[in-house]
């Protein structure tokens, strides 16, 4: 078969592991054929391809990045888009289709697929909330450079009894900030799913400093917000969000400033932004990809379209791409218990995690 | 109430992460005193023991080894041995025990669990081969370094046009040498659970080398063993194992020598050997010691002894002890097939993975 | 001798490796007895201080931090500041002080040296800009974890045709700009030693464009300024420095603005922070801290006093601590013009790194 | 000018950093043209060559290994090698050479040179004992993975109670053995500059362990051997070197039988082997082997051939190749001295570092 790979939306260690998958196992098992398009959904749009074969994807598993580029455009927002997709497809040759991105990315392979593409999906996204998989390959990698990060943090917050705010990624949910808060040691962990109070974690902050711990580190997610009555609101830069909660400007930074102001103690905030999403996936990354890139080419002679790999338990199986587009995955209750256990809440409200 | 903890056997990247989970939950939400038996079961025969409190397990998280030592000593090949445990138990007024080791470990366990004690086990092999349990922790630490050293060695490979042997640690199962073999991109992988003919690894190097691809890197765990009509039987130190299996003296040197004999190919060996198992746990370990130790405590206090964690899918669960001991959990067809995918085996007869 | 032992100063990824040094090469080899003083010169001035010795500094060497803790603390800013300070090391029975610490630090060593007390200093600044010595431990790290992230972003910038801006440490030199930006391939590289232009930088970034290359990272020291005619000054948040240079408030991200709006190209800001000062020290920095520590305790036994330990190629030499004072050491034109060798500038003005 | 150059020799991470400062600066400034010679002196001889561009250096700074690959072939020692290799850079239009390698590689360039080639060579060894320079690239990353590797095994050991051994590279010198034994922290350092004897180290290890230092790690460089009258002579596999010295047999494994026979304390082995030479290099030798780039092309227009480029002191200078060819750098004896300072050796003798 003639099979096109494309990667599209935000910059995700293992990319490349899943393009070498797909490309390996297709050659030396089924005889396959395969072209990438350029910079996610635009290539198809421009019809900007390229031949792949086993040279192209030689050495590509340890680097991050995706050697076929990635980009957010969106074909049903030009006039015609799908309809000039389909027709490059076709023009192309190109019997199936493997799209590797996150939900607006799958939002395109779904109209293809219902405009009879034969397409098969893989899941991504960094922050690791897409609805109907356990795990998406570079969260791992995320967590790991983030826990990497508050470990440093950790010695200069101690050597100097400072408060230290690290801001990770997260805008709708809070799984790299709970998993490297806790592989962190991170004494406070404020995440999307449960809206915090700044005064309750300026207590926690106080009580560790009674018991001679003149130190803390607490880590937010990018999009944790203020639960809804809390006094800091009229300090601080801040919007609502599509829920009607608050959402400070740059929560790291604002929290930091806050924290200071009602402790006393001198309160630094790193943001840690990109570093995040690039460089050379982790092992556990790597092995993911590559059983999604597996996964999927398996799925395309299997023919079944409309599917997406999904890790299950420890299992690749395969969903429906239409159930998992537009739901989020929350942290579970069970997770967030976990980080709030190693806390010193004794006598704390529980509204952080 | 009064818990005693204990790490027997091999050191494990996490065993200090589970200590801290468990003094950590147990002291914030439980009200709990500790009291730490060092150096294994060795500490409960010859009762050496010493109070564990938040300021012991301070900063202990990232890293590696176990503040309480550990050893291999089996009180149950001591006169007597489980006689003095369960008396020098009682003599500290241990109203439970929280017991973190492997197969070995937790016989005793379950022995002292018949005997009325009250104990919880938290699984540990780094090996991953524990029975009744997804993951444990250690686990990825050791995948991660060997990746890194399998990335490293792959570029003077190149660099030399060489064939490279890695023996990564696996003495009954291959999980160590089929992730980091996957996560490396190694030409050959070769676990104790496919018996492997040097003649057909030989034929994949030579094959990669008529492409065009002068090196090679080979994955091999160190309980990796001959098919039993191998020819090579003749030419390497060898023993018969307990299955009668064939197995090599030093499998990675030995069939470095049989490759560079059979292809002509300049050949090296790499033995990572007992940096593996040292070291700062990876992020995901952390997590996954925290989780077991928070789960462990959580055991104690909901009365579920002669119990053990155990990770099911991405939930804390928990088993009977008596259910994973002496039973090796082995890499999934799954997961060998994956292996399998990525390499050129077109024409090869399937016996190694 | 009774010798006492300080850090002063930010924290820095090899002051625990000084401390240990001195602690044992003093034990072992001269019979010391040591003290340390908590938190620089606050525990002189309070007279907080603790026994150190071989246990004290057992595992040290690795750890991030100093378990001196450290502060800004400076005597000569309270009333009678240095009078108590020699009071207090009278009362301890100090013989001689061991000062590790920058510029500030220092100033006080050499006001108590002229008020009789027998000091030594080790050079600490993680900008690696203190007079008299080749490398201060520390920088090492700092330019590692740089670098890191440079490579990070690297690959994001590519994926997704992007300029990326990381601002990193370096207030009045740009050592670690230069450095990192040098090991991770920037495409330019902008320091306080040489006043950039902003319409010049995005000509060399459209210029990349030109020939295929769309992407571009730029490393920016903290204190990089503008040239004086430079046409931003009018639309980006600035001060005058005490050079009557402009400075960019929060130079990274003003800096990526005004490149996007220039260029038209994505333009995204990385600000590294305190990550960059804390976490495990490199090999190339323990072993400088550790000969820095093995020369301080060597200069207390030669009666040095008033002397500071500094790096001269590869040796380790003292100078008079007055002479490191206040005095800023700049990269030198060798290694900007490493730098600029390697950019695509021709046709450029040559006013950036 | 039409430039040609090659890597010969072993593996060293920062080769490819050298040739693309070589290619960059020389298309940049001086408009040159490049053509890499494969494998090495091979490639001369067999007139196996490719040109070299911009393109074909973009992103190979942060790679290990060489993309021109490389041998030990020495054309001296093939029938009329060095005529064959004058007659193809003849035939390729070759104004001038860059020699990338050791001692070995360069010998041939200084016969070129006095053929009348013009010649540049920039020196490399991972052992880091070329003459005439103060470091080369590659170093200080065999010393960061080696200095890794004893972090880890330093828990394991802890843990266990155990000795453990790592044999670190270094057939002549002990340059790693010597940075990464005292970045690691390790309580016996042995290599080849002073002999030793297994009795006294035996003796180290039984004075830590009665002070309550259960463990210890201990650092050998592979050419590390026994003073003369050591007694362990009988009991090893062992060969006389060029000097008459004996050389136990794998050091490593070896020693660590003697120790555990002598002192009764269990004790392992760990060889680090080949992952010392690979995978990407770090930000020093990044830096270090750009700045021999940029040094080599510009010796080429200054019109110093015969010349190689090193570093002395933080500066570029270059000396004759001849003058650094067939001469040993040892390990100083202020760095010695570093190393046995922070031993606990009241009561020894000095006869190992």
């Amino acid at each position: 078969m003639k099979i096109g790979i494309l990667t599209g939306g935000g910059d995700c260690p293992g990319l490349n592991a899943v393009i070498r998958a797909v490309v390996r196992k297709g050659t030396f098992h089924y005889n396959d054929e395969f072209v990438g398009f350029l910079e996610g959904w635009r290539g198809v749009l421009e019809n900007n391809a390229r031949p792949l074969d086993l040279e192209s994807v030689a050495g590509i598993l340890p680097r991050g990045g995706t050697i076929l580029r990635t980009s957010r455009t969106n074909p049903s927002k030009t006039e015609n888009g799908i309809d000039r997709c389909v027709e490059n497809l076709r023009k192309n040759g190109i019997d199936a289709l493997v799209v590797i991105g996150g939900d607006d990315t799958q939002s395109i392979s779904q109209k293809l697929f219902e405009r009879g593409i034969k397409v098969v999906g893989v899941p991504k996204t960094i922050d690791n909330d897409l609805s109907g998989t356990d795990f998406c390959f570079g969260f791992d990698t995320a967590v790991t450079i983030a826990t990497e990060a508050i470990d440093r943090v950790h010695t200069t917050a101690e050597a100097h009894n400072r408060v230290i705010v690290v801001e990770v990624m997260g805008r709708d949910s809070g799984w790299i900030a709970t998993y490297s808060g806790v592989a962190g040691g991170a004494d406070v962990i404020l995440i999307p799913e449960r809206p915090f109070n700044v005064d309750e974690i300026s207590e926690i902050v106080k009580r560790r400093h009674n018991r001679g711990r003149y130190f803390s580190v607490i880590v937010v997610a990018e999009g944790a917000r203020l639960a809804d009555g809390d006094g800091s609101q009229a300090t601080t830069a801040q919007t609502k969000d599509q829920f009607g909660h608050v959402r400070l400007g740059g929560i790291g930074n604002a929290l930091a400033a806050e924290i200071e102001k009602r402790t006393g103690f001198e309160t630094r905030a790193v943001v840690l932004g990109h570093i995040q999403r690039g460089g050379s996936p982790t092992a556990f990354d790597r092995m993911l990809a590559t059983r999604y890139g597996v996964g999927a080419i398996d799925l395309v002679h299997q023919e079944k379209f409309g599917q997406m790999v999904v890790l299950r338990g420890n299992h690749i199986e395969s969903i429906p791409i239409i159930e998992s587009i537009a739901k989020t995955s929350y942290v579970s209750p069970e997770l967030i218990d976990v980080a709030l256990s190693l806390q010193d809440r004794r006598g704390n409200k529980k509204t952080a995690a």
